[in-house]
């Protein structure tokens, strides 16, 4: 089980798990807003997701944003995510190689420390990605979701082991549980991946009935937990408040 | 996954899991005053560990003090509970047949609701307490305990299921977990014997280890976790108010 990190220190002191909060506001100035707001709630780190930002087809409109939110995030680490559409991103008016572009353009302007690229991309493009955070000394979440269903044993322990692969830094596996059968094998496959994995995993399952692995992910294996600062993006996300509450109820206890 | 009932309405409303406090004084008067304390702090149940008590052998002394902790409950259910010390009780200077009278004494005062026995006690001593808890109208749970390590899996669903073939009203498995994958299996076996029983089922993993069983155990089908009211009763427990809190965090967020 280890933590992610960045710029060679450990995220969140090393403690299992940090916790992200999103932001996912539509335009710059609501953007710059959300991140001020947000930051002050002290996540471990901040999810920019640029498919929400509505002028992302505009590369210095990004950029613009990209030093707004780095100028709100009061030191906070920052995640660059396009989530695509296929994975449950938003629709954006940019074909791939323009995304790759812009992926370039972010990493090279400093205003973010780590960057998330879904692993089922074209193998060229998420080949593409790892080169550009290389060069950037960007560390590489390669992720994977399915938000209707929870993917058999098999092909769980195979999207962890595809993403060290692929050479992420950070494996990532966002699920829809269909029942609380689902949940446990999904925190079976986290715990086994954090074991046999080089490299930290993240993983949740998604929805109400996956809740409870917001709070006890990182017993299992799971080194970030997402949670509520503004505005959730992906369903079951719960408060940041109420995450670290809980975290630190479980954390007493178990040292305990 | 069903609630416990008691006197034919479900425990808590039918929340899952329901809290239990366990109360272990060993004198008479701090009993009493444990009692009032920890019902203060309004547990759906309470765990008179009649093996803590220092006069056990006196039975008119053990009467009283039954009717000192119902008069300390106010109103909240309570279960009577000698655990042997083969199974992490207290040792005591009674013999089992002496156990049994006290059982059959405790079940007649009306003074308690529930009551508690192992599972692997002498299988004659087992149906002698089924046979006395069912005349008086008592639910019984008989329970498994491993201070050391966990069962492999098909031992923890024997054991749930010997709970049943005994006739038990709640089946109850604790285990101490040498490794998070102990975490996983015990939450796995329960989840399973809470699909395929027909009585409510009741399980932790003990230690600092298994603390997030305490919390997350109700949605794998848990209908009880054990909390510290005033002081713990086994390794791992957490005080009401942390169990609490971090419940309803829980509960919003499975809901929500």
């Amino acid at each position: 089980m280890i933590p992610i990190q960045i710029g060679g220190r450990p995220l969140a002191g090393g403690r299992l798990p940090a916790v992200c909060a999103p932001l996912v506001a539509r335009t710059r100035a609501a953007l710059a807003a959300e991140a001020a707001v947000v930051a002050a709630k002290k996540p471990d780190l901040l999810e920019w997701r640029v498919d929400f930002l509505e002028s992302i087809a505009d590369a210095q409109e990004v950029l613009r944003a990209a030093a707004n939110v780095r100028a709100a995030s009061a030191d906070i680490p920052i995640l660059f995510t396009r989530r695509c559409q296929r994975e449950g991103g938003q629709p954006i008016a940019l074909t791939e190689p323009q995304v790759l572009a812009l992926y370039e353009a972010v990493a090279a302007s400093g205003c973010v420390d780590l960057m998330d690229f879904e692993m089922g991309n074209e193998p060229g493009h998420v080949a593409q990605v790892r080169a550009l955070t290389r060069r950037h000394g960007l560390p590489l979440v390669l992720s994977f979701h399915d938000f209707h269903a929870t993917p058999a044993d098999a092909e769980l322990r195979a999207r962890f082991e595809q993403a060290q692969r692929l050479q992420a830094d950070v494996a990532k596996l966002a699920v829809m549980p269909q029942s609380m059968e689902d949940v446990h094998r999904l925190l079976g496959a986290t715990l086994q991946a954090s074991r046999a994995l080089a490299i930290p995993v993240i993983s949740m399952a998604m929805g109400g009935l996956g809740a409870v692995t917001r709070l006890c992910g990182g017993g299992f294996g799971s080194a970030l937990t997402f949670a509520v600062g503004a505005a959730a993006s992906a369903p079951g996300q719960i408060p940041i408040e109420e995450v670290r509450a809980a975290l630190a109820v479980l954390q007493r206890a178990t040292s305990g």
